[in-house]
């Protein structure tokens, strides 16, 4: 998988790629992010970006010109699955979109900042607008980089432990049971018996009962009708 | 306001804060995020900071001293209104949030890695949980940094039009409306009429029903009461 970030903010993006699993993931040839500052792609000698916007207000607007320049340059280089927008207007991030971009080979994400991007670039360029959350942020770079994570991490072979992904929250409908780890006891304060048991079908099933018990107390929104049908193992 | 983010992966966090606007809200004095590597707070001389799980597993658990001695020094250096630890299954981040916290002095964020913490770090030291988002990343480090941009975002003085945030999108519970800026043509798309009319009170009017409209929409379950007041306004 390929994902070319379009951004004015481009060291904004070095420390999230240069680390952790995304850097991984591109050392085992799984997954590339290329982060492209738009200012090269820029009007006039300034190299121009943004501008006032029409009917005035505060904040300045990207301008359509350079960010139509850089999709056209990268689009000359190969076909891209989506061109995605990070607004706080557009579709709510989730697991499931997360399972479904994991899926595609290359992907633009176009990261606004200041008020936005001129309308016709959405209307234009734009093939999917994405928000992570009911929320303003400056920019959409961590918006972006956010995305960036949770695709990648899906991808088979990024984890050092597939099975890892597949037990988080969110992918099974419930959320993760609690952990613990060493010590066994801190400052009194005890890790659950059974999980010392070493009996791992009543371990299996503790978990279970704990992440029912979880997602019903903090987002009984997410319990669909198959965590339903399984509430006669617990009760 | 000062933020002190604690992270077994320090590096990711540097790009996001040594630009944009959370670099100029230091400059200004107008906030501080400090990132501390967990990593020296760790145990024995291999400095660990995480073990496996009681009850086996896949994946590791970040162990509660550690974390306890890198809380319990910051600590003693100041009081804290907040010790937040970002984790999917935490209460949903949303701008309401965002403005409370906004209003904080001191705040700790404890960013979750791996599998995440012992359960008896959220027990014991946490005093409030945030997700970003329905979906997992591979760790914490950039849903803290998004907490941070969109809470630093809000402190006066921070964005360089107050009125900027103001008219942000969920700030009044609608979405922002378009915005366009030069040329006001572009191969064949033209910006809309009224916006090049200079009528100040015929753009806001266009400004609110464009609004009110992306919102229906796109996100009808912002509309509450207050919008249904106002659609006299628009029908």
């Amino acid at each position: 998988m390929r994902i070319d970030i379009i951004t004015v903010v481009p060291n904004l993006l070095r420390g999230p790629f240069d680390h952790s699993i995304l850097k991984r993931a591109e050392q085992k040839g799984l997954a590339k992010v290329e982060v492209h500052d738009l200012r090269p792609y820029g009007i006039g000698n300034q190299k121009s970006i943004d501008d006032y916007a029409f009917g005035g207000g505060a904040g300045m607007v990207m301008m359509i010109e350079p960010i139509a320049n850089c999709i056209e340059t990268l689009r000359s280089q190969r076909t891209y699955d989506e061109v995605i927008y990070m607004t706080p207007d557009g579709e709510t991030f989730c697991q499931p979109v997360a399972n479904a971009l994991s899926l595609k080979e290359n992907l633009i994400i176009l990261c606004g900042h200041y008020k936005g991007v001129d309308e016709r670039v959405r209307q234009h360029f734009i093939t999917k607008e994405i928000s992570i959350g009911d929320y303003v942020l400056s920019g959409g770079e961590l918006a972006a980089a956010v995305v960036a994570d949770a695709v990648i991490r899906l991808i088979p072979g990024v984890l050092n432990d597939e099975t890892s992904a597949l037990t988080d929250s969110f992918q099974d409908g419930l959320l993760a049971p609690p952990v613990y780890t060493r010590p066994a006891e801190y400052h009194g304060m005890k890790v659950p018996e059974v999980l010392l048991s070493g009996h791992a079908a009543k371990i299996e099933n503790w978990r279970f009962e704990e992440s029912v018990r979880r997602t019903r107390q903090r987002r009984p929104d997410l319990m669909g009708s198959s965590a339903g049908n399984e509430g006669g193992k617990i009760d």
